[in-house]
């Protein structure tokens, strides 16, 4: 794939209601889940097998950061950098509906479940998402958040460039 | 630091009204936004000096996702490594208040904003904190989310062991 996709992006009015996206990512090894922990969540449960086997989780569990992490990362890579997203204000929910276990792949659900114009500029709307991740049918993870993407105005060169 | 910290661990009835912590996080690198976001979030304003400088954002910024993870480590360490927390349901909101450039130093505060037992288990309770992030005194992010954490009750080894 590109670094910066060179297709024509997509703009605010591209994306109409119905919009969703699905992606499958492979489980993790303990090793990647103890190398994420180590660096960004040293909790006992996510960093060594045998003191998780002490706690209510049983064995080894991924960082929840770490699931947000790549649950979001093929969506950007597939809808963002094809897109004139600009950025996002923060996140309304993330909900880690269970554990994620080694090895375990996710399913992964995108959609769009809301879209607006900016009340104040034209050159931008707000399009927001829900994301679901499942371990066969268990729901695992799920994340809710805005995107600011730029609008067919947004995108025209200023006047003085024509 | 010690990896897994073996004084007395406090449980849901050590975190009283008014508990709070501050930290100090040195600023980022380019290189250091760079490597995050091509990981974890691989958009153009995220991994390239020169497609950064064409956005709104003027420059290479830090990913939201990196900020977020940064400002989380040193209260795991201090205070959840610390503690008989065993995880957290999700996070009920994250504010990216303005753009994390690099070489800029975070100034961080959290503190407890809510606390209740379990209404159905008396071995656990929830703790609410807010995480707030700013650069000299501007307001850059923020986080809120309930930790669950083991009661006195919830500690107790059980009577078979006794």
């Amino acid at each position: 794939m590109e670094k910066f996709p060179t297709e024509e992006k997509k703009c605010f009015e591209d994306f109409t209601e119905g919009f969703n996206r699905g992606y499958e990512i492979p489980g993790l090894s303990t090793t990647e889940i103890i190398e994420f922990a180590t660096l960004y969540d040293p909790q006992r449960f996510h960093l060594d097998a045998q003191e998780a086997a002490g706690t209510h989780f049983g064995s080894l569990v991924a960082s929840g950061f770490q699931t947000q992490l790549l649950c979001f990362k093929p969506f950007c890579l597939d809808v963002l950098n094809r897109s004139w997203a600009i950025g996002a204000p923060g996140i309304d929910s993330i909900k880690w509906l269970r554990p994620w276990y080694p090895g375990e792949a996710l399913s992964i659900k995108v959609t769009l479940i809301d879209r607006r114009p900016s009340a104040k500029r034209h050159d931008r709307g707000y399009l927001r998402f829900k994301l679901g991740a499942a371990v066969d049918s268990l729901p695992t993870f799920s994340m809710e958040w805005v995107v600011i993407i730029l609008t067919r105005e947004g995108i025209k060169p200023p006047a003085s460039q024509l």
